[in-house]
């Protein structure tokens, strides 16, 4: 079980300094998407050379161009790319291909799928790597919890592993945990906490 | 009618040789996702202080953290975002509200909706500025185009323009120009083409 830590709304310089405090406990980091349309690319060179024996993950939510975009990131250094879950096949399929190429993988994200027990099906035969369950940052105040989606994912796959992100604290993991899943993304908690290093420290424990 | 043509993949010094020859003949530069996710927001800076004349659309497919996206984009010179019409309507309220805030416009990317009649509806009634029908590349081989999606549009639409993306070219301009369209999206036609003047000129005066 990997715990992802999300990078939104800092600086390069802010999620180093964060992320040398943090290393000893994350598996990957996750270049968020409003990070890649500030910044685009260099976050994902500058930690893949910083922070070499952790993954990156470069959060490119692909819609369209499954192929170049995905062949993009993975050029820059990312070990993983995201793509939407709600996109046309033949996209996901581009990105399969880009993926096999630089010896990448491939995490949907399933915000806004209306059928997850279908799609993650549908996904998984594809030969996608993860399958990730996202309550948007827009719903999270409308109380949702990525949990239901999460065991409708566990439920439908064979191949894939599962991921959860959305809104995941030290309150929520131990349930997640109980649950099952390859990756779980965690951003504000850790990065918002009085004490960062406690805090990835703490969620890493429970994961155990 | 508005000219936007699409930058995807060629690097900013060759977009503004591009832009130098066709800036008379263009309304909107489209600085598209593929780029945003290699260069960030730097082409839309220097596309809007090079072209001040110009709109710049930022094509940031805004699948969630719809106001810290959309902000981001107008900070650095966006006058236009796109939300992927596929998202959760509080993402689109949210960039909507950046667009307030910034006197900017948000373009609807309705790659991937389902029932077009009924999302044009309704951000048709939440008050975006554009619904662009958009073919996406990687299932353009298939043979669609957007026109039977730009007539629906054209159909469901009372405050709204309807634009339209998706391998657009001098051969398909008529037909679109005929059907209406507040936008027209242009991107290897005139990028790709042999005189890329004499293209860019020759679409722009059919689209009159």
């Amino acid at each position: 079980m990997k715990l992802q830590i999300a990078l939104d709304t800092l600086t390069i310089e802010e999620c180093i300094m964060l992320l040398d405090e943090v290393k000893d406990y994350v598996d990957i980091i996750e270049v968020g998407t409003p990070f890649l349309l500030e910044e685009g690319n260099k976050p994902v060179k500058i930690f893949k050379e910083r922070y070499p024996q952790l993954e990156v993950l470069a959060d490119t939510k692909i819609m369209d161009a499954g192929e170049y975009e995905a062949e993009g990131a993975f050029k820059a250094g990312a070990d993983i790319v995201t793509v939407l879950g709600v996109t046309n096949d033949a996209t996901i399929e581009g990105a399969l291909k880009a993926a096999k190429k630089y010896n990448g993988k491939v995490m949907m994200d399933m915000i806004c799928v209306a059928d997850m027990a279908k799609r993650t099906q549908q996904m998984d035969a594809m030969g996608v790597d993860y399958i990730c369950c996202h309550t948007a940052f827009d719903i999270q105040e409308t109380g949702k919890n990525p949990l239901d989606e999460l065991v409708v994912i566990n439920q439908n796959i064979t191949n894939a592993k599962s991921a959860v992100a959305g809104g995941v604290k030290l309150e929520t993991i131990d349930e997640i945990v109980a649950e099952g899943a390859g990756v779980i993304v965690v951003g504000g908690a850790i990065s918002n906490a009085k004490d960062r290093i406690a805090m990835a420290k703490a969620i890493k424990e429970h994961m155990k």
